[in-house]
């Protein structure tokens, strides 16, 4: 039985609000049960150096937690002076899963930044970060095409993700806190609307795993994802 | 007339709502008008060098802004790895005005921590970000109440916060963005629930002023805080 | 009494030796009684970012003390690889208070950069520093109009400050380092020449004060600041 | 054709030297085909913070690459004053890789550290620096048991890894750069000794992919890392 | 003929004051001409890790300028937030000179830090600091002997540092600016009060030196710092 | 008797590889003894910004130790954000070493860095590391004549450094570790393939020295320098 309650295929409740921002080009607010995460989708003229008069757009992502998001306080990174590895290893994470569904000749030479804030965290924020995300990214491009700024959809369609474990022996759907913390195995997919993998991370926290338990896995993930992307559509669609 | 449309002395609608975080001693989200920030209260034992061994406890203050919080996206300052002066000042500023009410004896020997995380900034941050700061903190302390850690109450009373200005000519209460930003004076009063000053910072802009315009602030300052002062007794009654 | 054995409304004396720099554009050394500052303006052609061709000039200020300018060493800025809170807070202050007299315009395209050292500090380091950097000021702006770099003195006016406080429950003027370190309230005062106020900050340091007690140390302040103008002038002249 | 001339399923050469340091206790200089790093375990009586007086020990990683290891020269991140978000990324990786095969019990409360420096790099660095740290740290804690300082071998078994990637729309083992930057997806396994799975990180770069592609690279890893730790025993008994 | 008019074996005017600060141990003004520095020496309990419970002292220096002291407005190295190489050498040395007249037994369990921060440069910074600070430390263990804190006075005899060079194919002593940024070979020496070497730095600017060159050098320095000597001297008896 | 059994003015046995990087455009691994160092030159277009558009080139060193170069683990400077003041020194006269041999004009507006990698160390890496780095610039600058880039050759003779020092009152050449450690004086001589010097920097650890053992120290340089250049000479014609 796992802590929540849950069968083992059953995602929390995810509840996705969108235009939030007064400021922001994209905006939403995503929970994967009590896992609340802000994403803000900014469009800037500048572009990194690297795509500089290339007529090529670019997208890049950062991820960030307020210090009471979770049981004990962290440490503010602001104060610190630093991003923790883990913080940049999410962050990289998310640039990398959302730049998979765009089609940079046809953003052009523009540069969208996607800020995930974590206001409170219970397992699975890197998951939330890239679904939430990418809703962002959906607005922040549409503003762009009735603005007339572009002419072809640069976004070529959903990315969502999703984690799962083996816990207890069994391996589930969507971990929560309690669950994630005593998981052997912690694994992400991340995958876009038709079912295709664009990022796998599996990781053997206590022991190893077998390739038949990673197909397992992948299988709770393909349905995991598929219901992410049903809520992301009625989300935008609502 | 203001941008606002407001009279002169009128405050925008306050909005405070107490208790969202699952894992804060203390939390509260204050909202004057779309001016929105998450503020908590967390409680530790360890104190810092120069309290330990004193019998004394300590509050201190955090304050941050999510990036896009603002009308251009701000960096992030964790990226940057340095808080600015604007940044520091702020905390400093917060931390001060709640140390106002506290009675650090009756606290005992631990440190309360009240984060102050800016989701959309409209003017007046540093005063909602004090003014919803001491609603965490009366929470907070609540908490430490009812568990049996304390049993004098350290808190002596409310702190509440306001801006005031000159703003076309005219002393005007609580200044949103626009008003803000084109202000000849720009004040922050800190004021407690008996109506007692705790801090002034009254700036020229632009130009200078005189010491009747100071006192004509005061008063606006006055009328808005005790409003302030209400309005976080009802959101703690509620 | 006061430690200092002086009458409440009573200043240290004033020391205020001008050129003593080789380099410098405008140079000032200034005694707060025992505080003791050397202040050094430098004019560059470069400007900030923001006022890139824009024909505005700009000034900006630095604090910094020497390690041992205190009782106790206090750890050098430069190897701790950050400026304090405090010290950022104060030359925030600084450049914002001698600012109030420039006339951007007139100044045009250039930047005045004030550095403030602290060489001993026994009080009123922030309200010195502003004084004699407005010499320093003075000074750099007077080279640059004999050498016909700039016709219309942007310099609009003296700016002097001085710090007020409620010590002993006796409304001060100009507090030594014993008297700060025990005041209730704790106050500074940036004045024109002419008695107008650019910039009020008046924090409790413990319990509050009212308006009252408020409209009293202004009222120290307007005569404290108006001797500091007329040392100011005689430095000048001398 | 892959632009080294290999088979699909064909590793680089592998060379391992061991016992080349003359300070550290484990020591290993591994070449992947051009790919050269020297790896160092050292053991430290000083555990982390958060396994203090528990009894268990810890390893941990470091992973750095000389400026001049790749093509055009890359910043010293000593110079830069920070580690960028992707040597975080791989030592983090190592680090869990290689703790995946030790009872920390059976350690004690002693630290191991795992240095991996490349002098070289040609594709596959994080690999290479996991099979080749392993052989490093299979020897420092052979030293520990030979001093009789340990009794239990907490080494439970070799950890190998290796690259597998889609290029050209073939799936191919082992990418040497010239590969690597082409390919569509880029996979790291991390596996036991026995053919287990440690860790699985597969991301597309351009497209996506499916899990029958998944599936095939797992295959190609199990045949690699096998040839891997048969590298590492031989070297061990040399 | 050099800049200054001075003969090739002549000193500038040396000053030095002593008593300066209310706060330091020991303190000192040194002018080399128009270099001018103050040296501070404080006393703290607290030695470095590899000193405690050694019953050993120690001694190190920093060493600052001022932003303005030089020609151009150098940055304000807390605010770049690291000092310079320049620096670090400097201060390296000034450190190394002055432990070189220490027993650090007699000194017994405690450090000296030295404070050295130029007001203004004018060539020689390092060997007037030096020469200065020796003078700040030898007071500073003079009140620590007076106080009874010490027994065996742990200054073994006086050191003092001198810069020479070959200008214009002249060797000469002591450089000022003018000199120093057109030296082929810079030379920094430090003695002791007996003649003997504690220190040779001679670099070659341009071209190259010979082992003769080199020794007119050693002999300008041995006159030079015997007349420091002597200077430093009368000013501990004024 | 030296710990090492050498003859005072007996060199370690020197071994110099060059040619072992597939990237840099020069490359040279430098063996005094058991001390152990890859030296890499790299030729880059863009100029520091003090030699932009004057025609001139410039060459600058970095330094570094792999974290178990030494007996005990030190720190890796990437991870503590910050380079030592040792280290910074090195590099500095590493840099300074290197230019006093390469006429500016002749190399042309481009940039040679040298980086020098210390693998292992036993004593005298700052002396291995300039006298490697001269084959490793001698290289480069080859490679850049053949290629037609340059005409005229910029490198005027070979660079070489040893160290020498007073060991149990005999002055060594060649100091290892062991000997380093203890000994009264300390020192580093830099000189040209025609034996002249670039650099002397000779620093009492213990006691002081005398003119005369500067010059017996000096002497030894000579010889030690000179069979240093012999060997710079065959690795090059090998």
């Amino acid at each position: 039985m796992r802590p929540s309650g849950r069968k083992n295929d059953e995602l929390r409740p995810i509840s996705l609000e969108t235009g939030l921002s007064m400021y922001a080009e994209g905006s939403c607010r995503i929970l994967f049960g009590r896992t609340d995460i802000i994403c803000s989708a900014s469009v800037e003229k500048r572009v990194p150096f690297f795509r500089r008069n290339t007529g090529l757009g670019w997208l890049t992502a950062e991820y960030g937690m307020l210090p009471r998001a979770t049981s004990t306080r962290n440490k503010r990174e602001a104060k610190a002076g630093i991003q923790t590895g883990r913080t940049q290893e999410i962050q990289r994470l998310i640039g990398r899963s959302l730049r998979a569904c765009l089609d940079m000749a046809a953003l052009g030479e523009r540069q969208i930044i996607v800020d995930c804030d974590v206001l409170q965290a219970d397992g699975g924020t890197r998951c939330a970060a890239i679904s939430g995300g990418w809703v962002a990214l959906r607005l922040a491009v549409d503003k762009l095409i009735s603005a007339g700024d572009i002419f072809t959809d640069p976004v070529m369609g959903n990315i969502a993700a999703v984690s799962c474990g083996i816990f207890a022996g069994q391996p589930i759907l969507d971990l929560e806190f309690a669950e994630d913390s005593e998981a052997a195995v912690d694994a992400n997919f991340v995958m876009t609307g038709g079912g295709k993998l664009v990022e796998v991370q599996c990781t053997a926290e206590s022991g190893t795993y077998s390739r038949d338990e990673l197909d397992t896995l992948l299988g709770l993930a393909e349905s995991g994802t598929a219901a992410i992307v049903a809520a992301q559509n009625s989300a935008l669609n609502a």
